[in-house]
């Protein structure tokens, strides 16, 4: 019996025109990694297991998905062992590859293993998918892909500046108003957690604050004293409350909060260099906003943290995020090697684009005109001038079966193709083609050049 | 202890420089792919193990990845089934997904999945990476790309014409001269097997016969018996030894050989009407040749059997394939669908451009300026001009550290950027640039537009 097609959940086919509206996206992202400066490499799908586990939680190693030795893989494991019948344990006796979890830490790895060759600082884009093994949700897949850019080896801030530059080209491309970029810094989150007594408290601390618009003020607190955050130290940070205004009256206010703390201040000189730069060299259509409350992969970054929202009006919450970490490829035995980098949802860009009707009309290349098959002798004189009309670089073809006209018409209607050919005795005595318009139905004898002409 | 970074037997991190060669022949087949009106595909990373196994013979099933299902997977298991410690036999209750190991059967999977949206004659490509865990060796890999072709829905020739058509302008654009494009026909060879007496003898005859130009026909004889093929088969495909001269005189002794098969005669005809048909479209750099010993993929073609030689002047084998299978999707229960398709193998064709020294010399966007940093304020005044250098799409980068002068002249050295700009308090207050000529180390003091002028 024949077998009833499906695919692995969290997986999808893409279609031509949905290949066409990725492609779109990714090409222009790409244009912009280019016209920043950056060179892609590519990295293979999966890695040793031991180069990705332990690098993103125990969460992330249940995550990964582990590809089965070949051959027989069992006769290996010792009895003891077997009889555990233990899962986790045997799978590193029957498993030593592992798929690609993100673009960063093969990234790291590759950094390290070709560090001779690397001129640092070194600029880096990489697009490639990615596979989770997550439970599968709306905008969220098993396999898909992530387009990183990344720079290691310097520590300077310009790199914030340009990734923020970068980031808004890419939105202003796409034809993309109203986003939001957020920037925050680990060593402001490291002063909070300072001030309010506890770095165990800051993630309590941040997702309590992120509720203010919704909860208010009094509720904050509330949540607050609940997750065990002091009376004093809530009154410490209460400018914290009233976060609005520019993003320099924002840093003013972080500066008089976060005085007692080294660290935090650096975290604010950092911010106001980066939200000084940008207003020297003004964006074109994002927005920059200094959010305290953004604390992404808080354990991984060091410095700068980026996050974007889409536009308000699309309630699909982040479509892109990175930051800086001092110590990536530390783990693969290179020492202080600062990196920082930043990341495009795709697919989330992709449904952002959708529900606001921005792809352009002709994403894919389209054919223009379909030659229709009235047998041999006709089909080799059509395709004559087809081969003369590639030459020019116009997407023609010719209906490979000599079947009813009403089925040839029907699938050049279907493609949406523009316009028909025909061609039978008396177009090819006078080396003519008749050139049927499928938008306005009119159609008109007319010679090669004239049709070359009317397709170009 | 830092771990040692180490990549997977027969996998490749390709650096930005093999990434730009690989996408410059991408980039040429996918041109051409939608000059001829192929549209784009993408299917899942992984499938479902049953749409792979069973599908490329005992060998393949070996070779194709399996990923171990997540969580507790031993636990389902049965007592008697764990003791029995058989890996063949666990792997199907441990595993349910598996690596794609071609883009043909999950195409074949997408078509029928797809059936209702299709418009048919369908005319896809797709250029992904599958994965086989075969023994590496020199141009073979574990990961590689394949860039497929296909048409599914019609049975005409004209395809078969177009594909050697296609072929040759890609190999045109690559400007790759010298490609033998050899065809052959599933249904010749069957009008052999007949004529011979016995078809399991068919590849035999046709091992044997390939060695015509090393051991003589004496040795191709001897073979042939030792083989168990009589006597008198091999005097009836005499003509086969001296099967020389022009495609239209092979087949003209091909009709003659097998006059008495009606599938051999019909294969003749398939080859003759390509053969005249090409004949009429002259290939622009590429030769076609009939060679009745390809045997590709014996099992699974019906008709048209491609298969592309680089020049002879590369010891190099196959650079592509392909042909014609009648009932592909009937596994997945859609009867009667006809395909035909061609491959491009991108890791050979590498292998010869770059042993033929015909890669571009500028395959990749080169960063035209690198604007050294003096400090900040310099920094500033150099990114606003970097700034409105991108917005005419012209790369340039600003150094981002204040480091010493040798070590940002030495970072433009070795990335082979042409010109470096120096802005210091002079140029600041002249609103103006120092421009220093990588190459002929003269330097000029210019201002914004003469400078963009120079790079653009």
């Amino acid at each position: 019996m024949a077998q009833k097609p499906s695919l692995p959940k969290g997986t999808r086919d893409f279609s031509p025109i949905e290949v066409a509206k990725r492609n779109y996206i990714v090409d222009i992202i790409k244009k912009q990694f280019e016209l920043f400066g950056f060179h892609p490499i590519e990295t293979p799908s999966f890695e040793n297991s031991e180069t990705l586990m332990g690098k993103y939680g125990e969460e992330g190693d249940r995550l990964i998905f582990k590809i089965l030795n070949s051959g027989d893989y069992l006769k290996k494991i010792d009895e003891d062992l077997y009889s555990s019948k233990n899962s986790t344990k045997i799978t590193g006796k029957i498993s030593e590859k592992a798929l690609r979890y993100d673009l960063t830490v093969p990234f790291a790895r590759y950094v390290v293993q070709h560090q001779n060759e690397i001129v640092f600082p070194f600029k880096r884009y990489q697009i490639q998918p990615v596979w989770r093994a997550d439970r599968p949700q709306k905008g969220r897949f098993r396999e898909f892909y992530q387009c990183d850019a990344d720079v290691v080896g310097s520590k300077s801030l310009w790199q914030e500046v340009d990734f923020i530059q970068l980031y808004d080209r890419v939105f202003t491309q796409l034809n993309l108003q109203g986003v939001t970029i957020k920037i925050n810094n680990r060593k402001v989150l490291s002063g909070i957690a300072e001030v309010i007594g506890a770095s165990d408290k800051l993630i309590d601390f941040t997702v309590a604050l992120d509720k203010l618009d919704k909860i208010g003020e009094d509720g904050v607190k509330k949540e607050m004293l609940e997750k065990g955050i002091s009376e004093s130290a809530i009154e410490k940070v209460k400018p914290l409350f009233n976060f609005t205004g520019t993003t320099s009256k924002k840093i003013d206010k972080l500066k008089e909060l976060l005085v007692s703390s080294e660290e935090g201040m650096r975290g604010v000189e950092e911010l106001e260099f980066i939200v000084n730069s940008i207003s020297e060299i003004p964006l074109k259509t994002s927005n920059l906003d200094l959010d305290v409350t953004l604390a992404r992969g808080l354990n991984y970054y060091t410095g700068a943290i980026y996050e974007v929202s889409a536009p308000e009006t699309v309630k699909l919450g982040s479509i892109g995020g990175g930051g800086r970490y001092d110590d990536l490829t530390g783990i693969f035995g290179l020492k202080d090697v600062s990196g920082v980098g930043i990341s495009f949802g795709l697919d989330r860009i992709y449904l952002v684009l959708e529900e606001l009707g921005l792809f352009p009309e002709t994403v894919a290349p389209q054919t223009k005109a379909l030659f229709i098959n009235f047998g041999n002798e006709e089909a080799l004189y059509c395709l004559r001038a087809v081969n003369r009309l590639r030459n020019e670089g116009i997407i023609t073809e010719l209906y490979p079966d000599h079947t009813k006209m009403k089925k040839q018409m029907g699938y050049a209607d279907k493609r949406g193709i523009g316009y028909v050919i025909l061609a039978g005795t008396s177009e090819i005595s006078n080396n003519t083609f008749t050139v049927k318009n499928m938008h306005s139905g009119t159609q008109e004898e007319m010679n090669f050049e004239e049709l070359k002409m009317i397709l170009q």
